[in-house]
């Protein structure tokens, strides 16, 4: 077991990377009440509650199992969890675990940041797309119909057990997904990690134990370096986003839960490389090795076919990005190194956003 | 104008006091953005609201009216003022400023803090009561059926003014409801406040402006003082929940918005002074004392007639003040010295409870 410190100050938490994370012993220490409320969802209750119940025998524990999606991550079952919290008098002290994926841990974590002004939460990941990207920065909220994340807190969770035996129920899918983000960590941040990447994307995709584990490993330790420089977000945290303001507006258009995540960031981060291409700041060769390095592992390439332009240009007019009426995007410099800007012509995005068709 | 610094660090605000302090230049220091919403209420907006975006010609202004009163203050009208952020296209740069009471102070304070995130906002209280509780100490938040105030942040505001010539469209019940929460800093901290304000109530009532102002003044310093030294409420922060518990249990039983908050706050300080009288930790000349000075500023000194112990019990053991399954409850050692105990007889709690019946 890798254990990763996530350095914010007062605000510092440990994440517990391996096989067989979960148990009682790593749980026990951040549990500070006697009240654990267990977030989750359909998909992943028949999986794995009963087994996480059985690790908090001592205290009282009490659940809630919302819609498996992206397409219920919203305040209506975010009240889900109030009801519950309620329901069965949950102080102050009560400690929220979530269990499951991005979707369960923004919800649960909103929901701490939340409930009576603030508790605290543990994360247990059950993707590999939410260890190396939701459990790492206390970003927490749900969305909005006029735009994902609109609503939520930064609020960090008293530790993270991102256990990569849970990846055997993953479906291919989710797992590809994953390695979206992953493949991101490479290209913003670190060359060496990206060749690694183009060297074991086999072994990723085969579910070798021991390249998964490095993979989230790495991953984190990236996202964790990030965030300690960064925690609000206001420089180089957003280089995290690279490929996401395309991303949301895939997600967004062709409503919440139809492409993944990580699928729509994945055809967001080539149209991203395209347009760094198009200032020539990487090589065509750059874009091309990026570009199959997400097709090898089984993520689309490009944008889904009935968005136009006008399509992105509005879904990305209401992105957090956006200040003062400029849209600001993450770029690279080269493979390995990210920018912001909002310094480059409309010309050059729009070829960008007509390519494919 | 008096000029009151709230200390809490990289948090801190001004408050500013007196007649006419609702002015462009005293705004647009704390407008970082281009744009602004303005929340507000029905009955607030036809009175105040295009004077206000008079002052704010040179920013983009827009706005949303809520429903007047606390039966509105839940997730499903929270969600309006995210609409009309989005709508409207708000970015993280903009700025909210809360326009009314309590309601609209504590929903807008939330919004801002879930917002993107959290986005900056100004409150601008319009009654007594806010202006010497909500606008100091950062609370913010919504109800839920099942308890007042259970979803929320702590969130500070980058300013307040808290201009007293809005008392002149004041309805009596709001400004008494407003000096019971007044009568609470004198009986909590401030035995000569207390003194000050059985001499001056005639005037406080006749709506005296020095009086008044000096009663908002002294009244924000106390609250000031009391979370500079304990922001998050770990200690005495719990001070200012004197006559609360009981408060919001008459609250809640009734219905939001049939008892003031401050008609509720009242009744329920009287039960606690009772409370800590049959502890002897106060005389029953003190209890008539308060009890005298609150009839004096026209409000209820018994609870609802409708509710019986049992109420009482079942709806104080939600509060957030319940740890581990104990009540805690705010109590007087002496007149201008409270303390937080749960180390009382049920039968003491059950003699007060009963009292009036």
């Amino acid at each position: 077991m890798h254990t990763l410190n996530v350095d914010l100050g007062d605000r510092s938490y440990p994440i517990f990377i391996g096989s067989d994370v979960i148990d009682t012993a790593q749980l026990t220490p951040y549990i500070k009440g006697s009240q654990v409320m267990i977030v989750t969802n359909e998909t992943i209750a028949p999986l794995y509650l009963d087994q996480l119940r059985g690790m908090l025998a001592s205290f009282e524990v009490d659940s809630v199992v919302l819609p498996d999606g992206e397409a219920y991550k919203d305040l209506e079952h975010l009240n889900l969890i109030y009801d519950a919290l309620l329901e069965a008098r949950h102080n102050r002290t009560t400690t929220l675990i979530a269990l499951g994926g991005g979707v369960v841990g923004d919800m649960t974590g909103f929901a701490a940041a939340s409930y009576q002004r603030g508790v605290n939460f543990i994360q247990i990941p059950t993707t590999l797309l939410s260890q190396v990207d939701s459990s790492v920065g206390g970003k927490t909220g749900v969305n909005h119909p006029r735009g994902k994340n609109m609503i939520g807190a930064f609020y960090q969770p008293q530790a993270v057990l991102a256990d990569i035996s849970v990846f055997s129920t993953l479906p291919d899918r989710e797992l590809s997904a994953g390695l979206a983000e992953v493949i991101k960590y490479g290209l913003i941040y670190d060359v060496q990690f990206f060749e690694w990447l183009e060297e074991n994307m086999p072994a990723l995709i085969a579910r070798d134990p021991k390249a998964l584990s490095y993979a989230v490993q790495r991953s984190c330790e990236i996202k964790a370096e990030v965030v300690a420089q960064d925690e609000r977000e206001a420089g180089i945290r957003a280089w995290l986003n690279l490929g996401h303001t395309f991303g949301h507006a895939i997600e967004t258009h062709q409503g919440y839960g139809n492409w993944l995540h990580g699928e729509a960031v994945a055809a967001g981060t080539v149209q991203a490389l395209q347009l760094s291409c198009e200032l020539d700041w990487i090589t065509e060769r750059d874009v091309a090795r990026a570009t199959e390095l997400l097709a090898a592992a089984n993520l689309p390439i490009e944008p889904p076919e009935n968005m136009s332009e006008k399509d992105f240009l509005e879904l990305m007019a209401v992105d957090k990005k956006v200040i003062n009426g400029e849209l600001r995007l993450v770029l690279l410099k080269a493979l390995g190194e990210a920018t912001v800007t909002s310094d480059y012509p409309a010309s050059s995005l729009s070829k960008v956003l007509n390519r494919s068709r």
